[in-house]
């Protein structure tokens, strides 16, 4: 097991009816804040005029920021960070789902800055003061309710990268998975893939003795196995909502990772996916996925997939290779139950951009993960995905 | 799922040479600080000398209080109360195992509070402020290195009780395994029977819905099976070593119980046996958990059984009874493996006292557990593990 510093200092209000400790938290934190949302689903369900509700009783001064995208841009955080200088707001409040969580993140980083704040999202050690980030969560997908990290694209160049640091972790996070009932079935399925993706980052480590931390990414694989198709059939089980909103902060709050000498591998390939094509981060991930499972799979890593196999399918018959294929197999069917594609050629892309998105890829970090990565590993993976 | 207000403020420095940290971590929290520890063996291992050059090199004063016992005594929260009031030391550093820590907890609490001490111990309500508590771990067992709790005992009025809140967390523990590796194996394997009974409480619930959580107790417990025998056998196995210290904190701290409904049910019986006989806990809770689990299996509690049986233990075949009764067996089979004693007889308890015992015991919520105990079922479990 490696050293660690474990810090997750986000308090979490987890469950029904939660909303009404809104107000006092945030007021405890300010009396000031930006209200970060996006496209308006929070006007039709109800949530936004609770949450005006509990700041207005609570006496705190609020302006608003709306609109931010999926795939949150550089010109909503540059737009945060002016509506929060001119009316000095002291906090920054998201409700929403991890797109606007990150968004806020880097509007409260870029308030205590004085430049760009796409410097900061390049560089994350430009990172060295922040204003306090607090959420409402409404979908279960990146984590970014219980984490530091922001994912923040600048489409006028295709440029996508993840920033944030101990300073931009939510201080508390009102987690209600009754909010997520109106969630799609397609997005549902992509938010699980993306809580997939984040556990298998820190799963396929080549650090053998973080067994506990292993066990937890097991527990949070197989509660997404178990209950991502029954949300989708019945959007309103408050026992499959819960389970994936909980599974959704664990996968990448820490609890997974710490003691493990992780190099993220299949995020960093999907960036370029989304920098590019703008498509769903979570669709991007389900479908490089399996190629890259089948690519780093060699006498080395195959402990680990038989690790996965047994533990996760319950996949007991077989020479550990068969294990580990099987296992691969059944992540790939796991996906494709879900309705989510297999093929980057079923969503639109073909190999026009591959050279460029790989030698970008490569560049963020891949050399140091499960299984050293180059250029020309990301163009094959891409290529056994079309 | 059950709503939960999750809160772990407690920072920890993990791995080897953490110790380096110290200083700098306690400065941040206080300029003064009582140190508190247990009968020396921190001398003799190097670990006080490092602490107080810690302390020395960022000009922190500090007092101390040496001696605190296994099942610490409510004289030496009364005494740590007195050095720090006398000497306005405003903070409590713990070096050492659970006991030292929970004394320092109780001592934090009762520093702000204007009665005795003992008073916070038997009603967790009067703990309205504390002083900061931090800690250096060298005891895998307890978790009270990352959650509120404080067991402290009376033994001239045979009574011991657990009290704490959120206010008694620790702002900051330092946990290196290595301090781990003089633990004697007799020791080693009380302190897993203490993880894994922590695990066994939260585990055992009524509440279905607490799918991820479950998985995670889980993944604690098979830690603990995979790792306690390697200890017991080379004391010096960092990875042994890491793991059940992780296990520890995670077994306690909230991860694997938050979003439960669980009242513990084996803790309040084995502290009778210590208030009254002041063995060690672990051993105490590994006589009693198969006899308590033999207890409270029945159809409407068979499910959890079941999963325990599957999940931790591997065990497929057979009947939902059959697979339940055997998870019990394997649980009997692996304290014994240990060393641990499995009849209260062996360590010289009769049923002398039982009669008092047990109507303590159950004055401690037990009606509200996994199935609802009162007074003559505790009498009948201690009479089954005689």
């Amino acid at each position: 097991m490696q050293n660690f510093y474990y810090n997750i200092p986000t308090k979490v209000y987890f469950g029904k009816g939660q909303i009404e400790n809104l107000g006092a938290a945030m007021k405890a934190v300010s009396e000031s804040v930006l209200l970060v949302y996006g496209g308006g689903s929070i006007k039709k369900n109800g949530l936004y005029d609770k949450v005006i509700d509990q700041l207005a009783k609570n006496g705190i001064r609020y302006c608003e920021l709306s609109g931010v995208e999926p795939n949150p841009r550089i010109e909503s955080v540059r737009e945060g960070v002016r509506i929060c200088r001119e009316n000095e707001l002291k906090a920054v409040l998201a409700v929403g789902g991890g797109s606007t969580i990150d968004c806020a993140k880097i509007i409260a980083s870029g308030c205590c800055y004085d430049g760009d704040p796409w410097d900061q999202v390049v560089d994350n050690s430009k990172i060295t003061e922040a204003l306090p980030v607090a959420a409402v969560l409404t979908l279960a997908a990146t984590g970014s309710e219980m984490d530091g990290f922001a994912v923040i694209s600048d489409l006028s160049k295709n440029e996508k990268w993840g920033s944030g640091n101990e300073l931009t972790k939510p201080v508390f996070s009102i987690m209600d998975p009754e909010y997520t009932f109106t969630v799609p079935a397609r997005q549902t399925a992509a938010g699980t893939a993306d809580i997939m993706s984040h556990t298998f980052e820190n799963y396929f480590t080549s650090e053998k003795g973080a067994y506990l931390q292993a066990r937890f990414c097991e527990g949070v694989l197989k509660t997404c196995i178990r209950y991502a198709p029954e949300a989708m059939e019945k959007p309103d089980s408050y026992e499959a909502r819960a389970n994936l909103m909980w599974a959704s902060s664990m996968a990448i709050n820490g609890i997974c990772s710490y003691g493990e000498n992780t190099a993220w591998a299949v995020h960093p390939m999907e960036h370029e996916l989304s920098a590019f094509y703008d498509i769903t981060h979570g669709v991007g991930l389900a479908i490089l996925t399996p190629y890259w499972m089948e690519y780093v799979l060699n006498d080395e890593t195959m402990w680990r997939f038989v690790e996965y196999g047994k533990n996760v399918w319950g996949i007991t018959d077989g020479t550990d290779e068969e294990i580990a294929r099987a296992a691969i197999e059944k992540t790939k069917e796991f996906f494709a139950s879900l309705g989510l594609p297999s093929k980057l050629s079923e969503i639109g892309i073909d190999d026009e951009h591959f050279d460029i998105m790989a030698e970008k890829a490569a560049a963020g970090g891949l050399e140091y993960g499960f299984i050293p990565l180059y250029k020309d590993d990301v163009i094959n993976i891409f290529r056994n995905a079309l």
